[in-house]
């Protein structure tokens, strides 16, 4: 690799995007690519005591502003402790969400603006934006039916089916304003194809810098 | 009072900030003015957890923008549930530090920019800057002789004299950007002098909107 790689994964709740994301990352190991796997807080103390803050059910009035804002400083630590030292070293970076994450959920589907919530996130990251990032496109009713299969629900699982539908609204605005950098993938195939889809994607991301 | 209050008090470590404007409060109370006394994290639960990371003397690895973005939360959540609700109820807000610090420590003295810290909190507390700041300006080795003669001091209070320098030199062009808000104080003074002052500048204000 002459250079690092950052490719991160996005999508609604029930995507698949870490299911996705980890599969791709085992594939790119078994192929002897120097990589790392990650997520925020993506292990990193000071970022996971954030994490606790934001996702503890019983902050229940915790105010909008004050929400994009965490994501936004645990977002801060884990590229400063984490990302950039593997970019340094050349690695392959696959992140589990990431910046459009804020912009889609607290920018639009929070109401907050996007544009506003791009301006924090951008003094969060400076210039560290992914080089690619692969979007899981899905049916907003599909996302939200696979959560409700899961247990142990965070505070924003327990969303309602019109935030989520809001969530898939800001993601279509977000990858139109970063066509360049956006692979978009539909996620409502068969699991094996839209890894598939994935890989052949990540792979000709990696052939470009080889 | 026609409309509520809100009146921060602001400087570097040492100037006195708490004595004197828990002073002020007390003074305004026996005189009868429905008042609230406050500082960041306000007692708010949300915010308090926010506090204790940013203070927590074992996350020296916190990256400076993760820090002025925690500060900014904090200051989001303290905004929403203390003193919005306060301000509407036509109260008088004494607080101690708020907006300016953060521009004077993070923006100038961490070297992030006074701008792109202002942005942050623009984001954090809206429209909502203070009506107008008590700023108590000291000699740099003054304050941080006093701080040195507390106990038990926080992660911020064990910095340099070189640090607590560029808070001052922060703070004085915090001052020249933000004039019509701002009424300094010698507080060099002897502390009752300072408080007189203090006092006669915070009635004058009240004065107005009586």
């Amino acid at each position: 690799m002459k250079k690092g790689l950052f490719i991160t994964f996005e999508g609604p709740d029930g995507s698949g995007k870490t299911t996705v994301s980890k599969a791709i990352y085992e594939k790119l190991v078994s192929l002897g690519y120097d990589c790392i796997y990650t997520r925020e807080p993506g292990g990193i103390e000071i970022a996971e005591e954030i994490r606790d803050i934001i996702l503890n059910p019983k902050n229940t009035a915790m105010d909008y502003r004050t929400e994009a804002l965490l994501y936004a400083a645990s977002r801060a630590q884990h590229l400063a402790e984490k990302i950039l030292p593997a970019l340094k070293e050349k690695k392959i970076i696959i992140c589990d969400r990431f910046v459009d994450s804020s912009l889609a959920y607290q920018g639009y589907a929070r109401g907050l603006g996007i544009e506003e919530v791009y301006q924090i996130n951008r003094f969060a990251i400076g210039q560290h934006f992914p080089d690619k990032t692969i979007f899981l496109d899905i049916h907003e009713g599909l996302g939200l039916n696979r959560v409700n299969h899961r247990g142990n629900k965070d505070r924003l699982d327990a969303e309602s089916l019109n935030f989520h539908q809001l969530v898939k609204e800001g993601y279509r605005i977000v990858c139109d304003k970063y066509k360049d950098r956006m692979i978009c993938i539909d996620a409502s195939l068969e699991l094996e194809q839209v890894i598939q889809q994935a890989f052949e994607a990540v792979m000709g991301i990696i052939h470009e810098v080889e």
